[in-house]
């Protein structure tokens, strides 16, 4: 059975909108001031008074090195990732797994943290920034869970591509 | 190409002996100190006290989420994945993955954080402790990409479960 037609609209909106989340937002808790543009910066001072969000307020160490993959390794994927869902190729199965076993992993830590941080001034405000990080833990971990049961997550239409080269090969022989 | 021997040793003696290492040292960070054995207890101040480990001496929440899903999700695999890769079954490449990734992942904030950790005493210390640690990043993200880069990690001769299935399959029709 192929992936759902809503789930594949769901994901591609999903990588589309987290393009400029990560370049705009996130990437300011390593990238020196100075590569930020002004309203970014408001964006997130904003978000942190709003929220009362503790790692973009703090940016300890550990939650840098998850941001300097966000940026390094996923990142390129949104584009990678928003092409193969949105053209149905089947090869993004095992690079699908990686992205959103790596993802849904990064935010364990930091649901906890924003769980038990003391930095949180009511139970509702850490409600509220607990809902706002919660689907980058559930759709990457859905998008893994639905490629790893799926062989073929398009359908035989998904393996277009690879058929195509297969013919090359053929024709060279 | 099937895995190498070498290798398939490699994962076999890891995963064996990280069973004893979860059970008794990484599960202290978030188990009652009453459900802890005594020498478990003296092993882990030994070690707190030798190397200095600022993780396992203040356990911040962060930290002990990743150690939670270390006992609730690698734990139950290190027994699946010896199992697989001592008697070369195929099907272990897809749940190989989602743990050698998984595993990775949660070494990245650790080695930051053992990185830039002000509580280590001299740039030795933050070596070694860095070292210790480096191992349970390679192996997983090793496994993850050997298996991504083998459809047949085995070769054939590891879909032998599988090809009985299908035989038994065939027999129902």
């Amino acid at each position: 059975m192929a992936l759902n037609a809503t789930f594949r609209a769901v994901v591609c909106v999903f990588f589309l909108t987290h393009i400029p989340a990560t370049i705009l937002m996130d990437s300011q808790a390593i990238l020196p001031a100075s590569m930020v543009p002004g309203f970014a910066k408001e964006l997130l001072a904003f978000h942190i008074d709003r929220h009362h969000d503790p790692l973009m307020a703090q940016q300890p160490v550990w939650f840098k090195s998850l941001i300097l993959f966000e940026i390094l390794f996923q990142l390129p994927f949104f584009f990678v990732g928003f092409y193969a869902f949105y053209m149905r190729r089947n090869w993004v199965r095992i690079p699908g797994i990686v992205y959103g076993v790596h993802t849904a992993t990064t935010l364990l830590p930091i649901l906890a943290e924003i769980t038990y941080s003391k930095a949180m001034p009511t139970k509702q405000a850490r409600t509220v920034l607990f809902y706002i990080y919660l689907p980058y833990l559930i759709i990457p971990a859905l998008i893994a869970l639905l490629l790893a049961l799926e062989e073929k997550p398009f359908g035989k239409a998904g393996d277009a591509g690879a058929v195509q080269r297969t013919g090359d090969k053929a024709k060279r022989r």
